[in-house]
């Protein structure tokens, strides 16, 4: 059963290969690894002739928090967040913040996100920037052609890239196949799956830096080598292969008993490759 | 290899088996499905002379945002977080909002954790509850009497019960063993596992309202009746039967080859029940 998008995709713009780049970030200290990171690797990009939009959420002090002002909703009546959220999509009352970053999204040929993993997630900053921004109406909640629910493989990111950039203070080997916090992919799979590949993204493997607590400045010099190298490779890299939601391996959005077949775990939703 | 802690625990007071248990919750409508099972569930508690400590976030203006003010740290300086944290609670200079939830932590038999899933994870007010209050010194980074690091099945938490309420808008076959979104005991592993159990609590099956969307006055009913019911044996209920950092099964925090062999995802780190 085959159900991929294409492997490679082509460049955005096919006369030059420069690309829109949109990087999301959250980390409270910019003298940080983090901040190293994200500036150079924008420059980086940038020395290459592609744009770099960026939201440093800690630097704009954006507000994490869901409530009914987000979408010009009336407190004096109950907020159902998701159905307020969709109506005020479509009389466009969203909150203006939420707009702009809508806009940087709608704009984007790839998308960077980059934060800290705390507590084996994003901070709170950036999770809210998820929860307000990938409303219904604009995030999910449509319907294609048939009638066919969109999502997991196609929706409103679909023809734009995806890549996370997290730093971890733990060691890799915590994080590995049979690490005591969980692999590091299925830690990651509500991002990269639910969130990015759900939204239509093509992810590609995540920038991992592992056991950063006890970095020095030589090891910061390599990360950023490393990025350098993925940065290079945004637009050509092949994504991972999570199986796509209409494409015939699932059923009534459950994985058909024949498709990894006595797989447990989260990688049943990938498709394998031959070894 | 066994590497269980005791299966059931004795009542808090042998006297007379009432609890203190606290309650955390983040939802932005009182009025919601949410605020209906949290007033009804502790009222429920209440009724039983059982004490119950409240943090509804929304309620607090909690914020959810770790900055250098959290932990008295001179911004001039760079922040490094875990370390600031951990500095800052040798002195007594944690921010009081933050030492107020440690207080209820301290007090606390049993704790509560109350959400509407958002984006496969609890709503940024609560992550943000756990990103600050949980931190360094207090929450993880200590070592027990033989040098041994602390965590999985000791900690802070350990003789305290620990229970997740979850709402999540869709239908429960989308989150079974083979739903699309992953299953819910995967989605739920970094918070139960990563955070409660890591913690040292003895966490308890989740109380999962699922298809929450669509729910009539008496769907909500129903769940009430389910939940009274689990909050009747929030003592008594058998813990998940997750494997203990230090009983033997991991080395080097890797779990043995000879441990659940085969087994591939996040379920290798559950003891499995005799069928």
């Amino acid at each position: 059963m085959l159900s991929l998008r294409p492997l490679v995709t082509a460049c955005r713009d096919p006369k030059n290969g420069l690309v829109n780049v949109f990087w999301i970030t959250a980390h409270p200290e910019s003298r940080s690894l983090n901040g190293f990171l994200k500036r150079e690797g924008q420059k980086a990009l940038r020395s290459k002739g592609h744009q770099v939009e960026e939201s440093d959420l800690y630097a704009m002090e954006w507000n994490p928090v869901v409530d009914a002002a987000s979408y010009g909703h009336d407190p004096v009546e109950r907020l159902q967040v998701a159905a307020a959220a969709k109506s005020a999509h479509a009389k466009g009352s969203v909150s203006a913040d939420i707009r702009a970053e809508q806009e940087k999204l709608d704009a984007a040929d790839a998308i960077v996100l980059q934060f800290p993993m705390w507590w084996f997630g994003m901070p709170a900053l950036l999770k809210g920037w998820f929860d307000r921004v990938w409303h219904q109406g604009y995030a999910y909640g449509r319907r294609g052609p048939n009638g066919e629910w969109v999502g997991y493989g196609d929706g409103f990111l679909a023809g734009k890239r995806a890549m996370v950039v997290v730093t971890m203070g733990g060691p890799e080997h915590m994080f590995g196949e049979r690490g005591i916090h969980g692999s590091i992919d299925d830690l990651l799979f509500p991002i990269q799956h639910g969130m990015l590949f759900y939204a239509g993204a093509e992810v590609i493997s995540p920038f991992l830096v592992m056991g950063s607590e006890r970095f020095t400045a030589d090891d910061a010099e390599v990360a950023l080598a490393r990025l350098r190298e993925r940065l290079d490779t945004l637009q050509s890299a092949t994504p991972l292969q999570y199986r796509t939601q209409n494409g015939g391996d699932y059923e009534n959005f459950t994985l058909r008993p024949d498709i990894s077949p006595g797989v447990t775990g989260l990688s049943m939703h990938r498709v394998r490759r031959a070894p």
